[in-house]
């Protein structure tokens, strides 16, 4: 990344054995991954990753926010050196991008998060592990990555779940606070809500020596009583903002709030003490016509300021959507749906494909652009479009 | 609806028995039912229900009125009781709904105008029944239901029926003012104008004693001399505002006419001691290219002020939509053609589906957004678009 | 048209002997009615029609323009009594309509332009005569008709034509002056330039008798010499606003200009003594990328006042359509392509089944929106979409 | 050109031993030529040519700009006499076109650059050849024609190549400043990096002096060895503006800086004493998400007066497309994957008609818009489109 990606490095850094394995024409697009991917699953699996809530109006917005920005590129620069890394809490990022946290990975490859982790400190950036994670969090390889947070009713597994994640290693805690419950998705309630999911994303109720001390206590420790008491400590609809307390009080990791879209939102995180926040949509999964993602974040960073990072999510797919985000005002951003399209395909080969051609689409679009680091981009490169 | 319709609730709520006895993948959303209704009907009565005047224009502007405006959930709330229900006239509503006055809907299904008035009773949101109803208005149970009256020429007609719905216990009465006559809908007259309809819709002039009375003086009591009847007592193009007083001086029912989209129209409904009004352009099968009903409503809400609800029709189709129209003024909703798909598909199961999975919708979306009881929705939780 | 345009009359009307002597569903829709026409035309005859200059994009632009319009209907209104019909120079119209000058008819149908002339005659509105007819002027039935002229080179040509008109009973001259050449028709070259044409739309030339002397003074009077002498005295590149004079003083007629898209080109129009101009884009079938003729519209009114009607052309297909452009300034409007689709199909008959539709659309939307007349119809029924 | 382009002339210019050796109906259409040239050429090579970087998104934005400006026409004007040639550096230009550059012509047809050049010379406009060319620019006929520079590392070879481009009688330089890197071009990837042009556009390596020298010294005088040079002289990414005196030192020819999309670097192109600039996307090549080439221009324009002429290259397709770039302040347009398409279907015969035909096209809407030579474009022709 730091130097010469011209089209010769690409060839040679990217097509190395055959593109996953494929005579060409190789899926380069992220559409044609998504649609090798599709062939590949199970229907009603291709339809839980694909599809967001309700009419699917949030996700097309989150897509179609992105049109409403064009670049203005700059011209004889001296762009042979290079350098999209910045250092986020206690990381350091070889480019301004996380991987969102997405649950039930085993369902997609039997490696799942594994591989994902692999993958991604094989190009140096972070992963976000889901709760709902089919591999436990300690079973996840000593690479940079951060902790989400499905809060559980439960203090007691709560505490046990932060603890782990600092033992660890993990760098920081994302606190998903969009989802109390799942969101109208109607494709999940077509195919029967979920008969695929059964028995995966539970890697760390398992292994959590406080929910296994309960189904110790309980008649028979047979996985139906494993789920009965995962849903029961799972999730709690009374939280309101003075509860992050209990948070902050059990953990020395940073805190990061996913899933703010206005304005005052963003405020009361700043008022609670937290590290920082996530703009995002849930890629679309929860409320149905909600803003757009990227249209929530300008507010939102001028209400923050520089108290605290604005992380941005949901519609990233292209090198042109991190310039446009990180120029509004996100510190990085992350990658949801494409690098679950390249587990299905290619396993952990098929994740690392996706980042390195996200990041080499950054980089040569940054360079083309005339920008050489991720801080150089801001407002002034953008123009509304008139469309 | 008044707690805890996490996605557990709502597997175990809605698919019992399967879902109206078929497998999966159901038809959750309503486009697939819809589909699976045309599959069923007859051409021209599935024509006859879905389409709209001309050009279909106004139709298609229903819906994409609401694509304007976005909502902008907030987190972090207690969100464990929700409520929903309103008061309205006479009325307890579980939620801000009511089926909209569709005609002829014994040639939909055999049960018609009761499977509908069992399901909305099932659920505890009033029908309006039309005057145009297969089944008549006594026939119809006992369950919260408005009358919605096509205002005969004959006064003795118009106080008859004004009169048998009061007995009959409707708690309302729905004026149709926007359809002095049927709108150009050019599938109906591609289809020879409703042969489908013959014998349909008939069930309260048949039933009514004025009318039977009149039939009786008539050499022969056949059914063509019964429909030369009904049609010449049938609607008065003469009819003007001040008219409104002999319907006002005939019933104690509040009266709300349905069909404004012009301010000074509403301001004329007040003025004529109503009850009540319903915005609507007949979900776009009279004007063809009038304004979109979601468009006309912010003006006329603004005109009315407190004086009289405001209740909303044409285009609801999603829990997100309900959620636009109530915070931008209206008291309440009219659901229309979905139901009668659930209708088609499953009979009063099916509308019974139709209705739980929009609730459903409507209570998710609003809790995702923070949101517990429907006076809480107003124009601060919405954006308009920039697209 | 003047009272009861309910549905019943509407079918007592139109359905006489089935229609076009087809079964049911009939081509209500236009769109339905240029698919039947496109089956039975050649290819490029019915591309010649259809098609607008290079890219087609002011033929689709002419359509969008009326979507940025929306109709606010009234209700409540005395819409008993309904007359449409309006005075233009010395014709009485049943309807704001005329039927466009469209070249050579005979092609589309051998009974051409008296066929059409005789079903505009039938409905109550005047048709406007090409230049470039099948028939002569004096073959096509004395009923209400204009003559429009492509102005020819030769002054005697152009005198004869003037005079013809005034003796044929003609009541208008519509004088087109936005063809001095033809557009760039991309379909018409792809098929090598209108071989479907040959011998068609000379029906005035070869009658005309200073054409006719002419083609006796040459040493052949064949058809390749009286081509010749056609497209020797056809248009001329020279015409300025000075003159229009000539015209102005060889007829008695009402001079109307016909492809007026600039204001300051209708204020000359107005200075030359001209009786009205008519704003058109010919169809789309010109300057590929003009304005669309709505958008031309209302600075066009402006600049004219009252000094002269302004009528319009291009793009009507339904009565919403004529709606609009007469509340946005237009006295009356023409229609073209789809009486073409009517006389492909049907001939005369064809032709009348697509005017009284669309004036029986125009009927319903005018009542629907509470209007009893033309002249009721202003900008205060409409409001600018915000799509 | 210059007088009665009418339909007759253009169907005998145009017509000549049937089109391309085809029968009707003929590829008229760009995109019907592109139709046809896709099915001749491998679907990778027409994907390089077609497609542009990332998603595509700018090069349909570089479309979708001119569909935001109308023209509106003016009537009655002499338009017998038109000239639409202009005077561009040492140039007569028949029509304000130019051939943009575009690499590997030698991969499309094997008479590559010297059929388009013959094709230029024949309706008279300049060809821009490009650095990667596969004829040499000393085998390109002695016509109208610019020499592009892709600048490489090595001064000598840059010398050189300025050096020969004046001996061979090319009348300007076009520095293209856009490229210091290949764009993120998805398709090319998916095709393995182009090998469909292995052995392509090296005409002017191959035979420039300084190169040839250089592989004289390497151990074996191969083509592997020439590729490598190549390479190594090829692109330099420190160049900055400073730079380009350089470039000014070492040539007589006048400079075009090809790329520019920002105001402040065509103020830096003014400073530097270039003596042109050119607007550009290159085709949607390069910054997957920048402004469409044609909203940047009126801006630039504002920015460099009338310091310098501004050339637009980017999305030209019609007459009308022209009509617009230099109504808003293009000097000049250049043209570029249409003529290609031209190219694969019937070489120098293909690019000559599609040349032909968009200068007819141009000077018909020319001429239907009431103008007579390029010097009457300016904006009070255009007016913003409301949608």
């Amino acid at each position: 990344m730091t130097s010469g990606s011209n089209s010769g490095d690409i060839c040679n850094g990217i097509f190395r054995d055959g593109l996953l394995g494929k005579t060409p024409p190789y899926p380069t697009n992220i559409h044609d991954l998504e649609a090798l991917a599709k062939e590949q699953l199970p229907p009603e699996l291709y339809a839980y990753v694909a599809d967001g809530a309700g009419n699917n109006t949030t996700l097309r917005d989150d897509r179609r926010a992105f049109g409403r920005w064009k670049i203005i590129p700059r011209m004889m620069r001296d762009i042979t050196t290079r350098d999209h890394s910045i250092e986020l809490f206690n990381d350091h990022l070889k480019a301004p991008i996380l991987l969102a946290p997405i649950a039930c990975q085993d369902a997609v490859h039997p490696e799942g998060e594994v591989a994902v982790a692999r993958a991604a400190a094989a190009v140096g950036v972070p992963m976000v592990l889901s709760t709902v994670s089919g591999k436990s969090m300690e079973e996840v390889g000593d690479t940079p990555r951060w902790f989400q947070l499905y809060w559980p009713k439960d203090n007691a597994v709560t505490k046990s779940f932060l603890q782990r994640a600092e033992d660890a290693g993990y760098s920081a805690l994302v606190v998903t606070i969009d989802t109390k419950s799942t969101g109208w998705r109607e494709s999940d309630i077509a195919h029967a809500y979920l008969p695929h999911l059964r028995q995966k994303g539970i890697g760390n109720f398992l292994s959590d020596p406080v929910i296994r001390a309960a189904l110790d206590e309980a008649p028979e420790d047979n996985f139906r009583a494993a789920c009965a008491h995962i849903f029961a400590v799972h999730r709690d609809l009374t939280q309101e903002w003075d509860d992050l307390a209990f948070l902050r009080d059990n953990t020395n990791l940073p805190i990061v709030l996913k899933g703010i879209l206005h304005p005052d939102d963003a405020r009361e995180a700043v008022a609670q003490g937290m590290d920082g926040i996530i703009v995002s949509t849930h890629g679309g999964r929860q409320v149905d016509g909600s803003i757009a993602a990227l249209d929530a974040l300008p507010p939102i960073v001028e209400a923050v300021g520089d108290k605290m990072p604005v992380l941005f999510d949901s519609g990233i797919r292209h090198g042109a959507d991190i310039m446009k985000a990180i120029a509004l005002g996100a510190r990085a951003v992350l990658l949801g749906r494409p690098y679950i399209w390249g587990l299905a395909v290619g396993g952990e080969d098929g994740v690392r494909q996706v980042l390195e051609f996200l990041l080499a689409d950054y980089d040569i679009n940054m360079a083309q652009s005339g920008l050489t680091t991720t801080a150089q981009l801001g407002p002034d490169i953008l123009r509304r479009a008139d469309e």
